[in-house]
């Protein structure tokens, strides 16, 4: 029998990543088209639409080859309607994402949150090796994240589940976060949070080779900060375990309440593994219940920038397929 | 057609907890035997055989009336096998409890942890009214939980999901717990927990009325703390808020993760949920994420001692059925 495929679609607010995957989860073809967020976000559907028959017209491939869409979206989702409740970036507000897709491409589609997918994508093929039981949080601009338990997505009551980066790290006197609160994990543990926490210890002593660095670039980075720690700058390592010590008391404590078999770290931060993986485990195994700790163990994505295409052709395989 | 019941079990440390349910989770007749921890509780299913052909005897009602039984236990279950992990204060490690309950009274089984058939107990009949994302929270001697996901109970990788009492509250200089870790949210929030917090703040300070009650009883309960709170006592109020806010941050953090929308709070201590329940919704209001908050409600458990063997019936209707 000819071997279908699976469009697998990550939505993001500069681009939109697309893939034809088979229904093993190994990716066939992938590319990537603008985000057009003109007209309130009413030209993506169609822009994904005539991207995907263009593709197909490229590769001399017929329609009937895909079984149907799966697609991740930034903002929280009403997945039983098909429904994005929020994508600020985009201009969506109770959008039928759904619809308007199955409309403009003639196929079936199922969608989901774009961290969720992700998390999906790392359980299938990626680090979580087939855990059934799964926290996945992306250290990136922000921190994201996405939990499965009994090997399906956690979406909660409004579909706010898998917010880890809103884990309220410092309960007194934290950082402001764009959510309105303060002290969350983002604040601290993203790539923002930890130039902030490294520019904040610049203003109390220059005794730091990114006191230097700054001066001179006239800005900072988190690799910055990373590569400092690395060779053992003591305040960057002071900084980075700071780090370290909230996301693995924030990982233990989110374990405590679903005992995953994985953890897996991605996005840019983590690509830092080496120096962040040994400190995050060390807390976690301090702050996770026992028998917890010994269920779980620590991992860095490997997939990359295409977890999220492949957490979508899964939604495909597990909701159509 | 004749109705028929489920049997619901509720095995505790000193009672086990027996009640016939109806198919729609009302209890018809309900029944305590001792539990018999000789033997390394090798005794427990074959009395609850016997109890159960005795019941049946006395309300001259054939054993085909009965559907088959739930049972919750005090320890992680490994579901899918029937098996309890460890229940140190039954002797029970590895303990194949569903064969033999099957064994013993000829019924169809099927087990869980019994802070699990608390919380599926409250979604079904009680506080929870039938919320599908739900997290339940026991304050008595110590914190037990559940959480359930799209209407079924997270078990995790090795059943230790729902450990809500094991959450680290206090990262660094918190008091001992019984788990091995120490600055656990049960050696806060549990009766034991009010009563140390109230008695370390005493040593400090001789102006409360609970100095006096101490010097008079030679002894503090937990209820004496709430009731002081209740009337003003400062040293007391401290603790009560210290507590609610503990309480108010963990749920918050695990709400960050699983979105619930329905907090139940059971237990011996929430008996004073006119005192506990405003500062733990104020605390939660703050620490979580605005739509987190926004789709979850904290209420005080009804169903009180009933909810485990509710809970067990509902394993029965879903499980076996």
């Amino acid at each position: 029998m000819e071997q279908k495929w699976f469009v697998g679609i990550d939505l993001g607010g500069t681009t939109i990543k697309m893939a034809f995957v088979t229904t093993e989860g190994e990716i066939q073809h992938k590319w990537e088209i603008p985000t057009d967020i003109s007209q309130n976000g009413e030209l993506i559907t169609p822009h994904i639409a005539s991207s995907l028959k263009q593709k197909l017209q490229q590769l001399g491939v017929s329609k009937d080859k895909l079984i149907g869409i799966g697609m991740g979206a930034p903002g929280p989702v009403d997945m039983e309607n098909g429904i994005i409740y929020e994508a600020i970036n985009l201009g969506w507000k109770d959008y039928p994402l759904k619809d308007k897709l199955e409309k403009a491409t003639g196929l079936k589609a199922v969608i989901d949150n774009d961290a969720n997918l992700a998390a999906i994508g790392e359980m299938w093929k990626g680090a979580g090796e087939g855990a059934k039981n799964l926290i996945a949080i992306t250290l990136g601009t922000g921190v994201g994240g996405g939990i499965i338990a009994n090997g399906d997505i956690i979406h909660g009551v409004n579909g706010a589940a898998g917010e880890i980066g809103h884990y309220t790290s410092i309960p007194e006197g934290g950082s402001p976060c764009n959510c309105g609160k303060s002290g969350c994990l983002e604040t601290i543990a993203s790539a923002t949070g930890i130039v902030r926490q490294a520019m904040e210890q610049l203003k109390e002593t220059s005794n730091s080779s990114l006191d230097g660095l700054v001066k001179q670039k006239n800005k900072l980075t988190a690799k910055d900060v990373l590569d400092a720690a690395r060779v053992g700058d003591k305040l960057a390592s002071t900084v980075i375990d700071q780090t370290c010590f909230h996301l693995g008391l924030a990982v233990a404590n989110l374990s405590n309440g679903v005992n995953p078999e994985k953890i897996v770290i991605g996005g840019g931060v983590s690509r830092a593994g080496d120096i962040l993986l040994p400190r995050v485990k060390e807390y976690f195994q301090k702050y996770a219940f026992p028998r917890v700790a010994m269920g779980a163990d620590i991992a860095i994505a490997t997939l990359g920038n295409d977890a999220g295409v492949i957490g979508a052709a899964w939604l495909v395989k597990t909701k159509i397929g």
